[in-house]
């Protein structure tokens, strides 16, 4: 077997740990965590379908690459919870030396291809970066509406914080984030999600 | 919320269902099943880093889009073992009845390109499809090649079978077929795949 192969092979059996890295939301249909694998794969298909209501018109090839990659660097270093602000404060430099570890397995071209499709998605600064971090942040708010605000309830956050992280989906789309306004205020309506902390 | 936006989310809901759709091989780095959406995930990136070994040149945004969807129509139809000759006989009815009910949950125009892609896919017959579904038959062989046999030992299949069945490699990527009999042929001498049935 060619190098580059035998390179390609051996990154490909290494991201199966993406499988065994769980989330803090539960997946709609069943009881048990969302895995990262199949989160990425529920954001390519978000990405898909949704595509029309990107405020920019965006490559759709690459938001799709971004999302398939986008949460790759967790299987070194863990999934970081949403509101964990202490989580937050060395997530970049966790996450910088997994994505070196990981894509560092390809060939060289392709290491520096998903390397920089991931700086790009977390850098937020281009039409591509802005949809599909708005679709990273849209998915566990439907999770979450379609499971009685589980997440929420289990670490206690409010309404407020909701509305403060997933504000950026406005850079994305307008229209989804008027739509995750609407489910926000219906959660709260139904008593599943608080207006302040318990 | 308009029409179409609700539409589109109540898809992107029905289809978290896909989790839940265990297939008969295992994760690599875990014990547990793999499901259908980690399972459509990871062939959508092996899409992604094998491009170049593709026989033809892939339009690969099609490739990945179709990898996405293929297993959809599972969540009604269930997972069909790729050995499974009785389950075989009626899989296409069934699957088709589902294709029409989930893709017809999606605004006209989405649902036909859903719909249309996977017909391609299963047909087989364009580059993309080819390519699409020597993904799909590759990736449980490198697994069952990492996970001892798993899957060939609990349901006594034999190298025959293997290879009758993954042949079709062949017809998207000569390369990866060579790669493929090599793992097999590996399997047989580590003792982890059988000639014969026991």
């Amino acid at each position: 077997m060619n190098e580059t192969l035998q390179e390609q092979i051996q990154f490909l059996i290494e991201i199966d740990k993406l499988k065994t890295i769980e989330r803090k939301t539960r997946i709609i249909h069943g009881e048990r965590l969302e895995n990262d694998a199949e989160h990425s794969w529920h954001l390519a298909m978000m990405a898909l379908i949704l595509q029309s209501h990107s405020n920019k018109e965006v490559d759709i090839l690459k938001v799709i690459k971004m999302l398939l990659v986008h949460d790759l660097v967790e299987i070194d270093a863990g999934d970081t919870f949403a509101y964990d602000t202490v989580g937050h404060a060395d997530k970049y430099d966790r996450e910088i030396k997994a994505a070196h570890r990981l894509f560092g397995i390809l060939p060289e071209e392709q290491a520096e291809e998903l390397l920089n499709l991931w700086l790009e998605f977390e850098a937020k600064e281009t039409h591509e970066a802005q949809f599909a971090s708005s679709m990273d942040r849209l998915q566990p708010l439907i999770h979450n509406h379609q499971n009685e605000g589980d997440t929420w309830q289990k670490y206690n956050i409010t309404s407020e914080q909701v509305l403060n992280r997933n504000r950026e989906i406005e850079n994305g789309s307008k229209t989804l984030w008027t739509y995750a306004q609407q489910i926000i205020q219906n959660s709260v309506d139904k008593g599943i999600l608080t207006k302040s902390k318990s």
